[in-house]
């Protein structure tokens, strides 16, 4: 046994574990004498065999070789790998502890136990422990016995029980913290083995962290250090009950708790069967923007390819569902109504259940617990709220979104992305005859008619957030996204042309397939949209400026208040800015000195592409604001598509080639610079100049650190991620008071 | 009439003159008295109709407003917009000189012409005039009337021959250049209007220039910075005649001379024909790497889409054959055998031409002109060697490239893309099979086929190279680009479908198709390719490798030199070049240990991604030299896909949003802060470290100077630039010295 307390912590290992590791045997304790004895020769035979010594007898020799071990496993490779990935200094080295045996094996006032100082499970101040007679350890933890709850030892030994608990109190006492405790009773002595730090759910973390406090124990700032930020976001999603079989059938990149729900795999069919109450799983190779009914049809989305930024990913998360995405494994056949993983066949309509948290996909359907945030935990985001200088904002695209985001705690929209707007019910015709116009008369005529529906959307977001900021980003995505596929509108050509098809509907196909082919992009993501479309066809940007306007003047008019900030996407250049800014001013202009109504706004960019962050002195001159786009940010820097970067991104983290997924929480050390290089040219610019991330990395804890510690104003990111961005920004601001107090980082 | 010297110049406009331009009418000195007067009454009243003010009467008046006429032209919006664009200060203002009018039309005393001192075609040393008697300078400039040469006026006029003799000679002495000067005789005596730098040929240029030195007139330096270095492309490839009449039918962007030939809408066509000797033009909608042969084939080529470095036109250009690009007009129907501009249509077979210098299409056959670069030229070169510091390689894939550029006077070779050798003959099979391979050993199998065809690729290049520098990049394209296109596929397999072909082919094209799929990116340009496939496929690169030191290894044993450098491209992080050197360097000892021959050898990375400019002190570490691939860097931080920006670009340039194609010329404020970035970083770390430019950049002359200014060692460009960069980079230099010496850079 060991007790090793320090920050590393390895297990001691006797040469006979490894031995037994290594050759799959089990030493079963329950054996007969000549049996252990047998099994004793053969095991000094093996160790003669594979290296050459006799077993060491001598006590002494053992202990040394068992001490060398522990050192020794500090340069196994998946240790040095370990601290490579994780940044741990190679110098630090490990500790090993040696103790006397005892034996919980000797009898019936013997035996052995594993306790919790409360609830690991639901953070009740209870002692939660269990124990065994006539027992070692791993009898306990093999699960091979059943242990007796601790109530039973306060009969049986009352005085040892009395003890444990004097003791566990005493530690927690010292700890300031929830136990977890391995002890042993040898002959009515018991002896306390290894104590340490319990590992336990975010429910309890919660509790006991708000308990503690209450208790004196701990302050409010230790408290909001001890809960893992991104264990919380269990406690707003639905999770796989860990009590259930599943069977699992593929793996692939998971986000939010778990979904249950039969297999579709389209949008329409997801959205009829959802609305006869099916629960159902949208299964697709991808999904793109046209997919978004259909996924808010959704329990949950699989998809084939792709990465945790891709659209699927993306767009889930916002929503709050359940996604596994770039689930390679799994081979989509929709025409014939099925996936398959190597044999096995799902048909549609079979239930399945993603598990967001491990990314495994299981075949049938398995119970879901879902979580309710109790009082606790709002009282622990209050004190986050107190503790953070980090402003948190929600990507909010409907009113729906906006009022979750709000319920969470966002102080404002940082990201309201216009495009979804444009699949909504009965705008997309408008949206693709603006698109199939060849000329300005006839696109201007399109706009008009999305004019009214933009404005109402505009309207219903300024009414929920009420004066908070809304930042409205202009038309981002390539016009093509908006068009049927390119590949399906050829496909269908080809079939009516071989089928001798109706010659009008062949022409009609022809003509659309014409202009799809015009738009169609090697290289969509370095294409042609953002403020590019804002440049070649202003008056789509007009649209949208005017539709913000008169939806803020509308809002005013109401008596609410309003605070919108026009975001121009994919700036590179000083002079896009300029002209776009200088459309945004005038027609903003416009539209209030025609409403009489005067609203307060803003006028700024996203820094996106990386020239953006090189001339950011330029780009602060001409906007109010800079927002941070580090998706794309990330795809230039790296040069990885996020849609394809599933092709070798596992690759690179397996190999250690990058310590994770830059996609998933932001690379410091190159997208970082730039985001560190634009803020410093801006703020020189400009000293009020607000600064904000609006990326998936708006709510990763360890992104959020990094943004607390450039300086940034604010992050935003989905409604779901808000309780979890508000924890981190608290962290990250503790932990820079905590390191400027030790003076460890202004002293090196 | 006017004569202005000085850096700027602007015709002296009487408000007459203005009014003329503005009703587009002409003022025929041939008209009777009675009609003049009637055509100044009209113009009196236009002017009170226009102005409001009759007809100023007064000649001080007149004056005054002429002059201010003039001072307000350089606040006019085209020549604010002109300064703005090309970085000229609005303070410096411009000039107007008043002088006498004199009157060439005053009889047959009088008379008025234009002279240079040289002949502005071949640039021979004689006199070359022409001029008209009793006539105004517009009448030998409107070509209404054909002057007389000036052999004659020596004739009729000797005296003021000999004076126009004398003054030629003085004016020419006096400016150290040939002159263009306009002149009028007035009543027998001479006036001279105007003098001014002569326009010249590339041809004339070169051999006034040599000329000159050897007159004593002007220093070998003074020669260098003569020509305009892009001039110099007029001189290495045919063009069109300039006396030839053309029919442009539509406008792309082009590259390199020029080119005519019978139009063929595919390279197996193009092969097919020109095999029989005729003369093709490519034209595609675009094209791709498994196009070479037929382009190769081709005179010159055309696309309807793609910037100046998209494929086509680098492809292209390294060929040293004409192309048009991005040439949005044509619909190209390949099927139907034709492509139309408008209701033009131009069916497979038909001749066009292709003007490279000014992206013209132009219908039928025109003449076109061989220029041979003769002795001068040879002699001006090098000259220009021995001003630069800047060192000059070539992008050479073949060894028929590599003699090409040894030719003109190439140092090395800055890049050999082996990719292009897959696409060879017999190799296609293999790249193919290792590509569809499901497990290493079978990949293995394929690239073994693969390895002596590599190995006799870069031997004979060796040897051509002859112990100058070998840069060979290792495989960086993604690899379903040697695979049948998606679409095509797709279209195929449907129709097969459709059909009830044969079932085997059709199960053979789904497992094609299949793999097409899994390999099918979104964003190619930031997907699995350059390093990464190194990473996840690492036999691939040390086949590579290997067939390089093999080759290097023969080479050597033939009695030659050998200097073979591997390129590592598309790095972006540490990890990913250390493991790849790494692997580089074991291959590389293990073929030298086996072979008993030592090869001197570096490897390095490209710098093409923003990110490797970041971290470049890291990279460094592990490389002997960086080139920086600017083709992609400039996409990377601009977020332009260089075959998509077509959309926009020519919008961007023509508001004024960019100076101009950012994949033409290197963007030196947002691009080049990152080129500066890495040096600066780089050399940091390893004082030596080799620099260098392998993009399309390295042939540009405004870009040179930047890569010369930034302190690189070398550039490197297609063949056929490298007399265009060897004066670039003279230039650059003696304009650094020059500046050095002014001060001016020190003091400011």
């Amino acid at each position: 046994g060991d007790v090793v307390l320090g920050v590393d912590r390895l297990k001691f290992e006797t040469l006979l574990e490894r031995q037994k590791a290594l050759h799959g045997a089990r030493l079963d304790t329950d054996l007969g004498a000549s049996a252990l004895r047998e099994l004793v020769r053969q095991y000094k035979a093996l160790v003669l065999k594979e290296t050459g010594k006799p077993f060491p007898e001598a006590p002494l020799q053992q202990l040394r070789m068992a001490i060398d071990a522990v050192f020794n496993s500090w340069y196994g490779q998946r240790a040095v790998e370990y601290r490579k990935i994780y940044g741990i200094p190679h110098t630090w080295g490990t500790a090993a502890n040696v103790q006397a045996m005892v034996f919980g094996n000797t009898g019936d006032r013997s035996g052995t136990g594993v306790a919790f100082t409360r609830d690991p499970a639901t953070g009740e101040r209870r002692f939660y422990a269990e124990y065994l007679l006539n027992a070692q350890g791993e009898d306990v933890v093999a699960g091979i016995r059943t242990p007796h709850p601790i109530a039973k030892l306060k009969q049986q030994m009352p005085k040892v029980y009395r003890e444990l608990e004097r003791i566990y109190k005493k530690l927690e006492r010292h700890f300031r913290d929830m136990q977890d405790i391995e002890f042993t009773i040898q002959d009515g002595t018991l002896y306390l083995l290894q104590t340490r730090t319990g590992k336990r759910t975010a429910r309890a973390a919660i509790r006991i962290a708000v308990d503690m406090v209450r208790e004196g124990l701990i302050t409010k700032q230790e408290a909001l250090l001890r809960v893992d930020p991104s264990q919380i976001d269990q406690l707003l999603h639905p999770m796989i009950d860990p009590k259930a079989k599943a069977q699992v059938i593929a793996k692939g990149l998971g986000s939010t708790g778990a979904a249950v729900g039969k297999v579709v795999f389209s949008p329409e069919r997801a959205e009829e069967w959802s609305r006869r109450g099916e629960k159902v799983i949208l299964v697709r190779h991808e999904t793109s923007p046209e997919d978004v009914g259909g996924m808010h049809a959704s329990e949950g989305i699989l998809t084939a390819t792709g990465g945790l930024t891709s659209h699927a990913a993306v767009v889930a998360r916002g929503m709050g569902k359940c996604s596994v995405v770039g689930c390679g494994e799994i081979r989509i056949r929709e025409q014939e109504g099925f996936f398959s993983v190597g044999d096995l066949v799902v048909r549609e309509g079979n239930p399945i259940a993603l598990n967001g948290n491990t990314g495994e996909v299981i075949l049938g359907a398995v119970h879901l617990i879902k979580p309710e945030p109790d009082a606790d935990f709002l009282t622990f985001l209050r004190w986050a709220d107190t503790a953070r200088t980090l402003g948190v904002r929600a990507n909010a695209d409907t009113p729906a979104d906006a009022a979750q985001a709000v319920k969470f705690g966002a102080e404002g929209i940082g990201l309201c992305r216009t495009e979804h707007m444009f699949f909504g019910e009965g705008r997309i015709p408008h949206v693709r005859a603006m698109i199939l116009a060849r000329d300005e008369g006839a696109r201007r005529k399109a706009l008009e008619q999305l004019l009214p529906m933009q404005r109402e959307d505009f309207l219903k977001i300024f009414q929920v957030m009420n004066g908070r900021p809304v930042t409205i980003r202009l038309l981002d995505p390539p016009l093509h996204e908006f068009l049927p596929k390119y590949h399906e509108v050829l496909q269908d050509l080809t079939r009516l042309r071989l089928t001798r098809g109706d010659p009008d509907a062949i022409r009609e196909l022809e003509t659309l397939f014409q202009r799809i082919s015009e738009l169609h992009e090697f290289n969509p993501m370095l294409g042609h949209r953002g403020c590019r479309l804002g440049i070649t066809f202003p008056e789509i940007y007009e649209m949208q400026v005017q539709a913000i306007f008169e939806a803020a003047c509308a809002c005013k008019r109401q008596g609410k208040r309003v605070l919108p900030e026009v975001m121009i996407p994919l700036t590179g250049t000083r002079q896009e800015l300029a002209d776009l800014r200088a459309l945004s001013v005038r027609t903003a202009e416009e539209v209030m000195r025609r409403e009489r109504v005067r609203v307060r706004y803003l006028i700024g960019t996203m820094i996106e592409v990386p020239r953006a962050a090189l001339v950011a002195d330029q780009l602060a001159e001409e906007s109010a604001f800079f927002s941070f786009g580090t998706n794309d940010l990330t795809q230039m820097t790296f040069g990885y598509s996020r849609d394809d970067a599933g092709k070798f991104l596992p690759r690179y983290v397996e190999k250690g080639i990058l310590p994770g997924d830059p996609f998933a929480s932001i690379d410091a050390e190159g997208v970082g610079q730039l985001v560190q290089m634009a803020k410093e040219r801006g703020r020189k610019v400009r000293p009020d100049l607000k600064l904000g991330v609006c990326g998936e990395h708006g709510g990763d804890p360890r992104s959020i650190a990094f943004f607390h510690q450039v300086g940034l104003n604010y992050v935003s990111c989905s409604p779901y991620s808000i309780p979890v961005a508000r924890l981190a920004a608290a962290q990250a601001r503790l932990k820079e008071v905590k390191s400027q107090k030790s003076g460890v980082k202004s002293q090196e």
